[in-house]
């Protein structure tokens, strides 16, 4: 259960995602996160010293929920079952509310602010570590051939995620789930090693 | 060969592209612009009234040189072969200096500006009918099965470009090249009509 700092910083988060949603990070002042979460500047400073750390939040939120779907994919004996309720899981998680809106906010902060980007690629590279250990643990139980380029293969995955949440930012009314067989086949025709 | 206005034009949008990836396109202001582009308010206001402006510019250049790349596709007899070329000329696109860090800032605006938003619909959805119809020409040419999801496979295809080009974005150092003959078999794959 959460503790109450964990709700309130949850209460935070949620409305500067609304906030960010509404006019751009660049827009959002403090003072806008404070009035949409109905806090006094104080009880917000406490948790977030700057609209920087809030985002900073959320990347360490996204994952920290990825690492936990990939650990949770890692105990499945069959790999197969396992990436098919990953990509529901995934396409579930770009369908939340705000969640395409504030990964453009992110990435727009990404290209020239030196300190998200630097959190962005650690994250980053913290989820390719994980699908390719996912990927290289799959090969020891025999489930994967050994001659695959696992680092180009975890890259072309995350792309495929990273394209669908820009196209969910850009028409929020698709239904993302219409591409959950498409998308667990490619990945099946990447990990195969087949190449046509 | 491009007229005075059009190449005025040109030196315009460059240096705004500049001061976009610089600091981002709300922290830029049309002063910046003039500045970097070293012209007059007057002179730049005769072509470009106001920041977004010059972001609906970008589309429709975007659009436009996409636009270009599907006909020359379309012209050529082996299907596969214009493809592969496509993938290349795309990634070369991608590749080229300040275009991620552009697409991040037009993506973000896209969010919450609605002008924007509308003008990047429209761009999308006329790429999405050129490969449909570039897809539709090869059915009849037997160059394509008939029983494919067309516009679906449009929209994977476009899906992995922009995951790609966010990918840029984030390792402005990484090679996109690399990704070539993956991208151009995956695509393949798409277009096969076999799923495993």
């Amino acid at each position: 259960m959460a503790t109450k700092a964990e709700a309130r910083q949850r209460e935070i988060l949620d409305a500067a995602a609304i906030c960010f949603a509404r006019r751009g990070f660049h827009q959002t002042t403090m003072d806008d996160i404070c009035r949409e979460v109905k806090l006094s500047p104080g009880s917000v400073y406490r948790y977030y010293r700057s609209k920087d750390a809030i985002i900073a939040a959320f990347v360490e939120d996204d994952s920290r929920d990825l690492s936990d779907l990939l650990r949770q994919v890692g105990q499945q004996s069959d790999l197969w079952q396992g990436l098919d309720w990953l990509v529901d899981q995934l396409l579930a998680a770009i369908s939340s509310p705000l969640y395409a809106e504030l990964s453009a906010e992110i990435g727009s902060e990404t290209m020239h602010n030196p300190r998200i980007a630097s959190l962005v690629r650690q994250s980053d590279q913290a989820n390719h570590q994980a699908l390719i250990k996912l990927f290289s643990l799959a090969q020891q139980r025999g489930q994967l051939a050994t001659n695959l380029d696992l680092p180009q293969i975890a890259d072309l995955i995350i792309v495929l995620i990273d394209g669908l949440t820009w196209r969910k930012g850009l028409y929020p009314e698709h239904d993302l789930t219409l591409y959950a067989t498409d998308l667990k086949h490619t990945i099946k025709y990447l990990l195969s090693g087949t190449r046509f």
